[in-house]
């Protein structure tokens, strides 16, 4: 298993192995959508000569994004006693829905805890949709915390962070899994590189254990904003610096608000070891690949999913000579209201 | 074949008939992608009790619509020494960037004739990508039309007619014949509905032939925007009336600018006879339908095809009681520049 990795990094020494990926998988299935793999052919002409990219599409993933299948597993990974209590996270973004929509598919209460600023449709679909119970906070993180511990300490329901949780990792790692096989179901030769957008690196790490597990000649990337570049500086500064760096040095600011936060400890080692290299994108970069998979792909991708993208159309990353390139569309929940608000301007009025 | 339609219009006595369709399929097939069928459960549950939707995703096809499928056929159908000296079209749309890719890819010229004020991106994707000879007239028909005519006298070359033109029909009944195979391959009862947006009526009336004889219970209905309604009105007066009533009774206006086109006498008695029934739609309509599509299914369609997710989410439609139901999400070519340009202000100043 660690044949072409580092003798001093075996891949078990990490929180998750590939065992419990597997596992993931297995409880996972029936309530998660297998994605499909999608080609573009305008786009393979822009990542390089004879390059073929392979967009592994999360954004048709059951809630809009992977995070449904970190959730899931975390759900249904503990007892009947223990769950019927109910689970408990902070968020106003994609996890709360798959935790919400997790909980819901268990029969077991979820309680979400959601800054007093989160656009009302997201407070809506986490009470209508999925039928959690939600709890507005002021917009701090620290608020955000202590009021979910506060939740735990009241329902006695457990606490599902977004990342830095085994299980969350090892069923965000099901997704490598599932792309992996279909590039052999595909009949092409296996991928030379993936490339996964990372906020606190539960989707990187897990799809990295995964990879490394079963083709240690895979490099594993990550993609992150340069204005949430915490796991880039985290990797540039080595373990010893860790805990200093592990933060943003100035509050997140991009489009890609899937992303702005920050990698923890278990992340840390895999990513630390298993990734090979972190790429940091401009806004610039993210939105002009964003607009290529709108209007050449059709996808209506969130802009966390235009970094994966953009590390493949850029020079830096074409100099390394990959030829079949993995690409994570992570997620499809962006607000929409420019484009819409403005067609029926334009159109609806005059009825 | 005729097994339930009324005995006095055999399907065989249309332009085309079935066998005209499959002939296409076999002629198109190296050149057009058979396009994914897709589901969404959040839309079937919008669409009434039990409904089960089907979405044809026509925008993944080459060059962004389903339009490339019409034009091959066109194109591939005529000798060598007829094609070489190419084809003309007039379209700042779907069908002028079909006919200049199926030109490039049997290597015979295309004429294309836009209007002097089509988006220059529209001008440019023609003259690039596909290398088309790009010829500007004055923004009317009546400009359109007698330039094209200009270039067939000039070069020899044929004209292909956006809807008009029984291969151009024949090539887009192959939507269907995938569809309906596709529907099969899923496991799935046969469907009780198509759902079908009509301009030109060249989708309608092919994918109607191919239905009505391969199950004639199917019902097939047209998705017409109320702005562009000259189908409807062509139905409603009958065909002894229709020749007055086949044109716009005032300009079109819709958002849905694909559908713009007037319906002409190859299409007309297959829409007669075999489309069962035209809904209009509100311009309200076609944005809402097109945003749930956007939002729910990730998917960026042009409001072309936003009509017929629209007829399936009508009361009007409801009440009818299909449970199968097939869509066709026609093209995604779409100016995405309200979302973009304020995504670019919002983050890419600030960098």
């Amino acid at each position: 298993m660690a044949e072409g990795l580092p003798p001093q990094v075996p891949v078990s020494k990490y929180c998750i192995e590939i065992a419990d990926v597997v596992a993931a998988a297995d409880r996972i299935r029936p309530f998660v959508h297998r994605t499909p793999v999608m080609r573009c052919a305008q786009l393979d002409a822009l990542a390089g000569k004879d390059v073929e990219l392979f967009f592994k599409c999360e954004l048709f993933q059951k809630t809009g994004s992977f995070k449904i299948r970190g959730a899931s597993n975390a759900c249904l990974a503990v007892p009947d006693a223990e769950a019927k209590k109910g689970f408990v996270t902070h968020s106003s973004g994609n996890h709360a829905q798959a935790v919400a929509l997790a909980c819901q598919q268990r029969g077991v209460p979820a309680y979400i805890v959601i800054p007093s600023n989160a656009p009302l449709p997201k407070k809506n679909a986490l009470l209508h949709t999925y039928g959690a119970k939600v709890f507005e906070c002021k917009p701090t993180n620290a608020a955000r915390a202590a009021m979910a511990a506060e939740k735990v300490k009241e329902t006695g329901a457990k606490f599902i962070h977004s990342s830095n949780d085994p299980k969350v990792m090892a069923g965000q790692g099901t997704i490598a899994l599932e792309f992996l096989s279909q590039i052999t179901e595909m009949g092409k030769r296996q991928l030379d590189a993936l490339i996964v957008p990372i906020g606190g690196g539960g989707m990187l790490s897990g799809m990295a254990v995964v990879a490394k597990s079963l083709f240690p000649n895979i490099k594993v990337y990550g993609a992150e904003p340069a204005g949430a570049s915490d796991a880039f500086l985290a990797k540039q500064a080595g373990q010893a610096a860790w805990k200093g760096v592990s933060q943003h040095p100035k509050p997140p600011h991009t489009c890609a608000d899937g992303l702005k936060t920050i990698m923890l400890e278990h992340n840390w080692p895999v990513v630390r070891d298993l990734v090979d290299r972190i790429f940091l994108l401009s806004e610039k970069q993210i939105i002009d690949a964003a607009e290529l998979v709108y209007t050449r792909m059709k996808l209506a991708i969130e802009m966390s999913a235009g970094t994966g993208v953009a590390v493949a159309l850029s020079e830096e990353f074409q100099k390394l000579g990959h030829k079949r390139v993995g690409v994570v569309l992570c997620g499809g929940n962006i607000a929409l209201d420019d484009l819409f608000s403005s067609l029926r301007k334009k159109f609806v009025r005059d009825e």
